[in-house]
């Protein structure tokens, strides 16, 4: 992986790719999270784009003008292509390179995880409500996900949701779940009573921090303590412990 | 095809199955029109359980809390297992029949055209709004949305979306296409005035009536104005014309 630097960065788009991927990512952006577990996963060569999401430049609002984030740049013969939708996005990938595949290959267990990634949905909207300080709804659809996701673990059996390592799922979920490690920065024995609640769960959570793809694009709970008391989250974390 | 039939139909649930697939379906109900192209493109065994949306079963509401529909019922060696959501049971379907392929075997094209099932949702959306007789805004969408369709299959070039015959993307829009035409007994000078704004899209759409997969669970368009007007397409009709 390399970060393109430029000093026309921003006024002019970076050149024509020629044999590796190019990410557009707004830094601690979790849908750009997951592209990156994938790419590295991948073992894909890639470089990243860093926006910055108030200064996004003009180039990039012509070609995409719905300014959707992150977005992959792909060379083809044809000239460079862009992806959207993470979900899309690192399905592409696990399409593309057969190394390492992500997916199971029983259509029905790969069909069950798209609906689960699609379930944890409401684990994220849960924590946008508790960002905006909606702290009782937010918190009861983070606990209601988990719950799901604890009792699907069980039913499998497996330390990983794709069996004896990481598969799609564990990384599609994976960005959101360091995320809330943060809580423990704030009450860490109220924190290790609600993850008593999901011992399964729980398992999994660490044995991810040790996975060598997640520790590639880690951040500690303190570090995303601090980015999200700059946002709003410090109120957040109040209510929620 | 067989329907599912019994005089014991919403008091007990229909036996296990042996050597087919069932569909839970509403009729009319588009998401589950989509499943039923795919069924019939797979050439699937298959049995259709009809239900009524006020009065759900206990045993449905009992296996199914979240009231999805359509839901795909599949045996397996440990018992029936159920899929929900219309585009991963057809995702489902195209992978686990390996003939008459509906996506593209190139991963970017397939990730385009999720994409653009995912964009079609602002037509269904608008579909809705005026239904909910919001006309202004409803309309506004269905037109931005048959625009990008236009545009697309004109740069494809081909005359449909999966190239010289219908797949995925074809069969997934095409339910609320079916339906739009209804539109056409009401003011069919005012129909036709519109539809001369999307020459390719138009062409595709006559195209598409005719391919044996449509025709089998096809309606015409005014058994969908009768059957909307006695829900409250009315008003919508008399808005949009």
């Amino acid at each position: 992986m390399t970060y393109y630097q430029t000093k026309n960065i921003g006024v002019v788009p970076p050149p024509h790719l020629s044999d590796k991927l190019r990410l557009y990512h707004v830094n601690m952006n979790p849908y750009g999270h997951r592209v990156l577990l994938i790419l590295e996963a991948k073992r894909a060569k890639y470089e990243i784009y860093k926006l910055d999401p108030l200064k996004l430049p003009e180039w990039f609002k012509e070609k995409n003008p719905r300014l959707k984030i992150p977005v992959l740049e792909i060379p083809t013969e044809q000239g460079d292509k862009f992806l959207f939708e993470s979900v899309v996005i690192c399905d592409y990938l696990d399409e593309m390179y057969t190394r390492n595949p992500l997916h199971s290959t029983d259509p029905y267990v790969k069909a069950q995880d798209r609906l689960l990634i699609e379930r944890f949905n409401e684990l994220i909207k849960g924590s946008l409500e508790c960002f905006d300080t909606n702290f009782a709804f937010g918190s009861e659809q983070i606990i209601q996900t988990l719950d799901i996701f604890e009792k699907e673990l069980a039913s499998r059996g497996t330390n990983y949701f794709g069996g004896n390592r990481p598969g799609m799922l564990d990384y599609m979920i994976w960005p959101w779940i360091e995320r809330l490690l943060l809580l423990r920065c704030v009450n860490a024995k109220k924190f290790d009573s609600k993850r008593s609640l999901f011992p399964n769960f729980a398992d999994w959570s660490d044995q991810m921090q040790l996975d060598d793809i997640v520790k590639k694009h880690a951040h500690s709970p303190m570090e995303y303590f601090d980015y999200y008391k700059n946002a709003r989250a410090h109120c957040m974390a109040q209510d929620w412990l």
